[in-house]
């Protein structure tokens, strides 16, 4: 559960406390994910600086009281919003990109998924964006996550013999960008781009490349 | 020159106070270059909240005055700032660039060129993603201008027959994006990858794609 695993892997706090603020039912999760839910529309809409712990609670309806159940303060649970953030898009993207018959393909769907993603989540860019402001550490944790399943992915099609033998890591951070700026361009800031049409024609680039096919 | 071009082109001043502002002697060109030189630094250490205008004008070993015969708020040598970084990285790149024997090269040395301004002013991120926050037009322009010309250099290499002739601005955001992020994982943040190998591959990907060539 993405909510648990972000509350239980928050840095900052000692283990005990960790402990203790864990929520250990599903009305407790809820309340979690609630809180979580609202921090990103008031952290997307305010920016960090004029976010607050008030306007949080008041957005997920819940009483100050369980704001302080599970986190200690703006900062805190801004970091675990960073978390949470890329672990919805990473659950979101991840069954679809199982699902694809081949790795050229998984990547294919993979953006697609993602740019929907980002129609649907357009606070995602400004959160994770502030992060590298905010708290440097969960900025770098959510790329280097991401680009790490992008190649773990590419080295698993090198070894089933669907695309080139020697990919690596260079290759995954230029697919993660590739995307990233996709996705700002035609998914934050173009609502009418045909999101298909942009995967299949990004692609197409990743699968052949840009030299002459004669 | 590009500290001119930006200060005639700044938004948010009239006509008049515009042309008043603008350096009409060497000697007011190089100390405005200094203010934004200076501003690079202190904006890339202390980040556009704890900036100050004092702190610019003392690292650039300038007066308060001379400050304001060029701007006339913190904001505005920021926004300043992001036009001359963006114009100082074009003007890095576009020799190089232009010099390439076709357009897969031009890619190659344009990527291996920006990694080492990246080197060279690693404050460029921070500053520029800080423009998301501080003045987004400021941050869209950039990319939107840095995508542009690439997606010419691809135009024109279609038109000379180097490349496939389907180019267009969904794969200048791809290489856009390719180059931020490789900038970012072993411009910034890694001070001995080999940038060349780092070029070398990911040119050779955008060449020749992901497909195993057999």
């Amino acid at each position: 559960m993405a909510a648990m695993d972000q509350a239980q892997g928050m840095a900052g706090r000692d283990e005990t406390a960790k402990g203790d603020k864990t929520p250990r039912t599903e009305r407790g999760r809820r309340t979690l994910r609630k809180l979580l839910d609202a921090a990103a529309v008031e952290f997307g809409e305010r920016g960090f600086h004029d976010a607050s712990i008030s306007g949080i609670t008041r957005r997920a309806g819940t009483a100050l009281g369980s704001f302080y159940t599970y986190f200690d303060s703006k900062e805190e649970i801004f970091q675990a919003l960073v978390r949470y953030m890329s672990e919805q898009l990473r659950d979101h993207v991840t069954p679809i990109v199982q699902a694809a018959p081949d790795e050229i393909e998984a990547e294919r769907i993979g953006l697609a998924s993602f740019l929907g993603f980002v129609r649907e989540h357009k606070e995602i860019y400004r959160i994770i964006d502030e992060a590298e402001f905010v708290d440097y550490a969960s900025y770098r944790r959510h790329y280097e996550t991401t680009v790490e399943r992008i190649r773990q992915r590419l080295e698993a099609g090198a070894v089933r013999g669907e695309i080139r033998s020697d990919v690596g890591e260079i290759h995954a951070w230029a697919i993660g960008g590739m995307n990233v700026f996709l996705g700002m361009r035609y998914g934050l800031w173009d609502a009418d781009a045909d999101i298909e049409a942009v995967a299949a024609i990004a692609n197409d680039l990743l699968a052949n490349g840009l030299k002459r096919r004669d």
